[in-house]
């Protein structure tokens, strides 16, 4: 049942080609606009003050990652929000380096302008955002993703959203079905922002499918193409110019086929 | 002998290696840098208010894009525009995303402080910016470039600039003559900045030619690099790559023999 | 003895994987952030002024370069500093284009508020620092590393730190004892942000080892991987990805083992 709906997921993302407004940062943007464009969506990167409420009501969805904010990029955040909530516009949450109370705001300020299909981050990231959500607790940088479950699953109860765990094994959970992923290859936690183009991809696959579908089909998406991409490369350089490459090449059934893909128990 | 103009151009812009100060967007900074060092010119991303307009004096020429313009980084692109005025460097306009009007109003400030040599865009782009010069006719994402060649022609004159169309088949317009150029590869819209790249290469060309001569040496240029790298790469991701090893290796009398250069009737 | 130490430093970074924060420019972050993953750091881009100054105190090294500063990113540079001082956190100040006024200054209080641990920079840049702390002195982007070794003795005498002038052949002094190494290829001048590359590389063996010994290794590292790099490219946009690829393959007994270092009179 889910590998059909990745399949076709995937094969929207292409049809349809949705304009993914991206509020990212400054070491990924390039790569995740060409992770979208090579995996078949349209980025726009509109991320000051004067123009990100009025442009989240053109996109297909809005993708806000806090990895580097800086006062006006924040505020643009919260503001692209606020236009998605007037749209209808699915938005995807990664809130990079949450354990920094200053841009843990942010990343609060937006959720609460309006709730997140998804939100996507490491088991740290997750436990933070969850932490600030329920009675602030602590994070830790060594967090496992199966750690992180329950505090992910309480936190797709409370926002009412979807919430992706990267790690060695993802998680995606709405609260109440948790799904694991284990496709991938360590080089992924060798190039910088795989992890921020797979908040990307997510966004782009919300705008053609539902949050839990868009979350597992970008995940299997990334790491299977990461498979391929490391069958084929020398090191990270390479591996990272082959894995734009493989987003391109694979075929939607392939990855429906090839995802590890299973239900989990809370 | 425009193919002997192409051949001259190219030759000179990698002997004299102009110093491009190029006041750009966060997502193609890295890829337009060695996209003009692998051509030969010498990038310089000065983007301040502090510094923009005095560097712009140093500069063989200067860049404004905005593609992801900012509070500062907009003041800055005007005042870059200003210091151009007053030494006589040439500087080129990439009015990314035009149809939006904050950034439309960035763009109508740098042509009102100084005259661009040349406005580079996709069709809509252009006929966003000829809209606001002429009397605010609307955008659409849809256009040809044969379609915005008479708005192209008419901004040319209006402003005293040259004007060129990105696209398919691209056009290069100084408001008398026109000219078409058709190399290029697909993969080319599936790479971020390579629109971009274009309009840093036009300000490189522009240092060391005439605007018409440059516009359609950069097009030529970067478009039979797209065609040589296409034919070595199996997707995007190489295909970006290889596109800034060809830079590098093409031979200007190789890109003058292969550019599809054509006049055009309006 | 010193090729012992550069085998010891780059043994260590992999071990110890130090988390480097870097305030760097928009053209090289995500260059800089691959480069360090490659070589076995752990890169976090923390640039802004609400963070910057606690992250320093987390961090194993902080980098600091002014490519492309602007008021808040400057500032936070300054912050980043502070912290550092607080914390005893090693820090590498990287003075692009320090012959521009306002960034100058923008270093000149960064080292105010500490003494940094090395400064690299081409031999215009350390000239036009020392320039600063001294008496104003002009600056000549011409110049070679040996022009430069008298100012970078002087300079790190009157700071209190090791200067790395980067060029053809790169010179590290302490004040008191100065180092060539001489590996490298012509290609690592046409790829952008191979120099600020190299100045994170220090950042990150500054925080496993002593200044001197971490500019030298960091510099035989990098020079090492691009001529490793160049044998296998056809062009700057290959040689930028052998480059990553290298940096992550190569033993660090083989860096020592090909590193051309040589003691240098003043």
């Amino acid at each position: 049942m889910l590998r059909a709906e990745i399949e076709t997921a995937i094969s929207e993302l292409r049809r349809r080609q949705p304009l993914v407004q991206c509020l990212t940062n400054i070491v990924v943007a390039n790569f995740t606009a060409n992770v979208l464009l090579s995996a078949g969506a349209a980025p726009a990167m509109v991320d000051n003050r004067a123009e990100a409420a009025q442009f989240a009501g053109a996109a297909g969805a809005v993708l806000v990652n806090t990895g580097t904010p800086y006062e006006e990029t924040a505020d643009a955040m919260v503001a692209a929000v606020t236009g998605a909530a007037q749209c209808g516009t699915p938005w995807v949450l990664d809130p990079v380096a949450a354990s920094l109370p200053w841009r843990r705001d942010v990343a609060r300020r937006a959720i609460a302008a309006h709730r997140p299909t998804i939100i996507r981050g490491n088991a740290s990231e997750i436990i933070a955002i969850y932490g600030d959500q329920a009675a602030g607790r602590g994070v830790d940088s060594a967090d496992s993703t199966s750690t992180a479950l329950a505090p992910a699953m309480a936190l797709a109860r409370n926002v009412g959203c979807t919430v992706a765990i990267s790690g060695a094994v993802d998680l995606v959970t709405d609260g109440t079905r948790s799904v694991s992923v284990s496709n991938g290859h360590e080089w992924l936690t060798r190039v910088t922002g795989t992890g921020c183009a797979l908040g990307a991809l997510m966004a782009g696959l919300a705008a053609v499918s539902e949050p839990l579908v868009a979350a597992v089909a970008a995940t299997a998406l990334l790491c299977v193409a990461g498979e391929d991409a490391a069958a084929e490369s020398r090191g990270p350089g390479s591996f990272a110019t082959a894995l734009v490459d493989r987003l391109y090449l694979l075929d939607p059934a392939d990855v429906a086929a090839r995802a590890q893909v299973h239900d989990v128990a809370a």
